[in-house]
């Protein structure tokens, strides 16, 4: 026995791999065999940066602007980003709340170390996105988890919130849209939580990283509802940077500072160029192309979420944003983690385990990307359909 | 009084916003008021990423190569930064063991969230890089200073390190090249220092970012010294890359697990794009750039210690790496942060208060960065010296 093995920080041994990494090493391991594969277990874009987004980081690169910049970002980008609320919401935002982060990521965990004290509760949705609960952790505080099922359209309601509130929460964390799920908060519903919160003197942070992709409705945002708001967004989704790093964060006023005095030590700064690239994603012309792969994100999910449904999986809640279809596989009579092993291993399907976004209902939940062509999602869902029918 | 003010983490109260942000604000105020102010306060080469990185990032950026990352890195550049090792210093590394991180902040970030449970002790040099401390204390663990002075040219030694242990200790994190002072540890000591760690089943974290700036010597490295050694580096500074937010951490075999699963969560890859970029980096010809650099970095120091002494600031141990003088101001009768500050409002030079880097002779201390040209460091020279002879 190594005795230093004994003495990593139980945070390390608590916070859990993304069980996904499994599933890909073996579709990795498969493709490298010659087997042909259809990743749909990854939560990204298969579209790349805007030209314009590219050119623009080029044009950085080349100018070395890559210097540091201040820890909140470049003030034409924060400026950049109040005014593209002003456009999608009609709201005003002061320029001085907008935090550059290093992806959704960074501004999640900051704004954790900014308000967690040990044993601190943060409400955390289940299923939902893994890193809500391990931050939290990460700052010895305690995730309580909201068990969501697809009744409430796998949102909190204000019932479940009352009801989980105790005098140790700090906080509430949900995402609208849903990273397992794809669903949408109901506006009104949000702002009756909003308010329940900001009596209790807590904490509103919303995830909206999934805010410009949704279908059927227009985007919607927390800002402005009663009470402290955070809200957590990044260029990585319906902008496409995923590695760029690049995410944003919108605070109360009064949480700016501290919020900065963290991030100068965290972080130093988020990646440079990117800030640069950043200040064309808002172009008009990028904003058109960046529609028009909403609306093929649309399609796909309109050709998918039958499909699946005619394979045998069902869906319990109509997903109306991301890129993600949260099935179910209980009838097949395999817990999710297997049903995906085995999907993957006969039918070349690579999908996501529900028991990566939680505990609830989770075993028995797969998350389908449709982050892929729709010739390869056609394909996807006809070896998904031959797998389902012999397991009839 | 808003009451949610009340309930930020005590983190958040006790981590020290970095001083040098006002020193900062009020040059950029003087110079938007006509004032030439020489920026002797930032810790940022002068020079831009050498063209053959910047060229790869353009064709990175260009190529779409912009998706995330496996958490530790593309596999290319990991056993590029491997072969560096076996280039420099003939030692022999296995590329799993080098994870890529956003900048040497995210590595000690990760390091310290890995190992410190609360109230797990660990050592940090007095005066260091503030981050030392303030990672430390956001994990809720004690960072314990070790207080540096001119005679052990501001690095531990064995005997400090023996007096401060105690049965909380977890490890020691030490900086060489240090910032702010510059100095290097003399292997030998390092190498008993490391085996005392090591014997008391501690962690040594060897800060290696100014790693290629020395002068005077070859560079060193804590890699191969006895028990548990994680090495934390950097493109930022021999490198020039700074807003690319690159680092990496060398770590033992049986901690990459644990590295890799925060790392997923914390920050899910370091920017893809500047790892494209950095490939470039180890090619001879950026090299051969760096190391002229190098040379540039090593007159500047050698033109500004005498002209510091000149002018009456002492530098009690002379610098032999990083870009940084640390110099002492006891016998103006200032405290140094008023020092700076009029320094900088009478004579134009910014610097940065030793206040930033600890409590251990701070307050006589100033740090000046050699990150100007030779002409602007000869203004500045004029302006220091004629602002001391004023206050002799």
């Amino acid at each position: 026995m190594n005795p230093s093995r004994m003495r990593a920080a139980r945070r390390a041994a608590e916070i859990e791999p993304f069980r996904v990494m499994d599933v890909l090493a073996r579709a990795h391991a498969l493709e490298a065999a010659g087997r042909r594969v259809v990743h749909m277990e990854i939560g990204e874009p298969d579209f790349t940066a805007p030209d314009a987004v590219v050119e623009a980081g080029v044009r950085a690169l080349r100018d070395g602007r890559t210097a540091y910049t201040a820890a909140l970002g470049l003030p034409a980008l924060r400026e950049a980003i109040a005014a593209h609320y002003a456009r999608l919401f009609g709201l005003q935002l002061d320029p001085a709340r907008v935090a550059l982060t290093a992806g959704a990521s960074g501004g999640l965990l900051l704004t954790l170390a900014m308000i967690v004290n040990p044993g601190d509760e943060i409400l955390v949705p289940d299923p939902g996105y893994p890193g809500y609960r391990h931050f939290v952790r990460a700052f010895e505080g305690v995730p309580r988890p909201l068990a969501l099922s697809a009744q409430s359209g796998y949102q909190p309601t204000l019932d479940m919130v009352r009801a989980a509130w105790t005098a140790r929460t700090r906080g509430l964390l949900l995402g609208s849209p849903s990273n397992p799920t794809g669903t949408v908060v109901d506006p009104a519903k949000l702002q009756r939580i909003a308010q329940f919160v900001a009596e209790r003197g807590g904490m509103l942070i919303a995830d909206e990283i999934y805010q410009g992709l949704v279908y059927g409705a227009p985007p919607a945002t927390a800002l402005g509802l009663p009470g402290e708001v955070v809200l957590v967004n990044s260029f990585s989704k319906y902008f496409c940077m995923t590695g760029w790093r690049l995410g944003w964060v919108v605070l109360p006023s009064a949480r700016v500072r501290d919020f900065e005095k963290l991030a100068q030590h965290f972080f130093i700064c988020a990646p440079s160029a990117a800030q640069h690239a950043a200040l064309a994603a808002f172009a008009p012309e990028t904003l058109s192309v960046l529609e028009e792969r909403r609306r093929e994100f649309e399609r796909r999910r309109d050709f998918l979420v039958p499909a699946l449904e005619r394979a045998g999986l069902a869906v319990p809640a109509r997903p109306s944003g991301a890129f993600y279809v949260y099935a179910d596989c209980a009838k097949f009579g395999l817990e999710a983690t297997d049903f995906a092993l085995a999907l993957l291993e006969e039918a070349g399907v690579a999908a996501t385990p529900g028991l990566d976004f939680g505990s609830h209902g989770t075993l028995r939940s797969l998350r389908f990307a449709y982050t892929r062509s729709r010739a390869d999602l056609e394909d996807a869902v006809a070896r998904i359909a031959r797998f389902c029918a012999e397991r009839r």
